[in-house]
């Protein structure tokens, strides 16, 4: 199904995941997202705030995929290292964003100090991305887009970045609820997905209120084989549907 | 901190998350939890059900932390291709185990087939993990833990997975709620970190009903200079407590 759809990949840089102090909420916000968009989320890496681990991350992922996003480490902080590192990744200097600087000027009303000039202090070469919000910039560079970690934030920024991405053919998708297990229909939905090869045909458990049942998911650029695919299955497990 | 402490990362195995249709909760539970056993969770990769990609991930995850846990793919469907991926990772071929079998033999009351089957044909070596909810195991080979990624039965693998882990030192934690913004104490919060080398200081802004302010972190393996730093930025930002 994903041939000559565009790609893409997140790096979560953040100790506050690892250390299960928070909970991501932005993988999934991005998974939906990109999906709409035809784009095909290939990876998501979650790391430490560490360089040496963001510039191994970025040069690996850069080469790989068409796009790649962080979260994170764009904050004032000296935990937050993500645009030095990046930086380091693309073998540049940085350089405060004069457009920029004056838009934090105003918005702290000349109160700038060492972290908010952090801030607006972007690798050379980025392009800023706004943030309507609090002001300081996310920003693209290369095939890089470089986002903050709170999900408001973030949100904010992937709007802008979003116009940006060139979209793959729409994926349609369907899901169909079966009530059995997986065990029991795994044999005839092998045939299926020999039968249907550009329908990506998942199959996913789930147990609630003491009852169980399977998700089958259906992915597929091709809308027809995909109605064909779903009509197939009910036929098929009409003894199972609701 | 983190020095001597053993270190653990997560692959998730998921078409599903990647493609936004669930969102995952192995993560932040796997982090919790390695977190109270002295464990560094020192990378999380989510990749989709590509063998060569799993393949791939396997073995630089192996060589590189002491230990690698894996969630989805062990189901009975044409998806789930964990088992024969986790086998050409180490090189090995794939076998029945016949305790598990007996155990399926008898949970499916003698109605066995392909998939059920599936579920407990494992790589050569591995040492199977107990699921006492659906029977199918997890296991282990070598330093990789294998899981399922329905987090009921994640849970219930880990439960057995966790008495053969070596523990590292405890991380003491504690975090103080800060109301003002990070830009106003990033400078003294720098100095603190410099201060108190062996406590991860992190910082993380909350936008909530209207309300900002920043939690400040500490994470330390350390328990007197956790409590000393903890001291100094509660006399040092007084004026910002609650």
């Amino acid at each position: 199904m994903t041939n000559n759809q565009p790609t893409a990949s997140l790096i979560v840089i953040g100790n506050e995941i690892l250390s299960g102090r928070t909970e991501d909420k932005n993988i999934n916000f991005l998974a939906c997202e990109l999906s709409k968009l035809g784009i095909v989320f290939a990876e998501v890496r979650i790391i430490k705030d560490i360089e040496a681990d963001i510039v191994l991350a970025i040069n690996e992922l850069r080469a790989k995929y068409n796009y790649v996003f962080t979260t994170g480490g764009i904050g004032p902080t000296h935990d937050d290292i993500t645009s030095e590192s990046i930086a380091k990744a693309f073998g540049v200097g940085m350089e405060i964003n004069q457009k920029y600087y004056k838009l934090i000027d105003e918005y702290y009303k000349g109160d700038l100090n060492e972290g908010r000039i952090k801030m607006v202090t972007l690798p050379v070469g980025a392009k800023p991305i706004d943030n309507e919000l609090t002001i300081a910039p996310g920003y693209r560079i290369d095939n890089v887009f470089i986002m903050a970690g709170i999900p408001k934030i973030m949100q904010v920024m992937f709007e802008v970045a979003r116009d940006q991405l060139d979209q793959g053919l729409t994926i349609y998708r369907q899901e169909i609820t079966l009530h059995t297990s997986e065990s029991v229909i795994a044999k005839q939905l092998t045939d299926l997905q020999t039968k249907y090869a550009d329908v990506d045909i998942g199959s996913y458990p789930f147990y609630k209120d003491n009852a169980h049942g399977i998700g089958i998911a259906l992915n597929s650029t091709n809308k027809e084989s995909l109605e064909n695919c779903a009509g197939d299955i009910k036929d098929i497990f009409i003894q199972y549907l609701d």
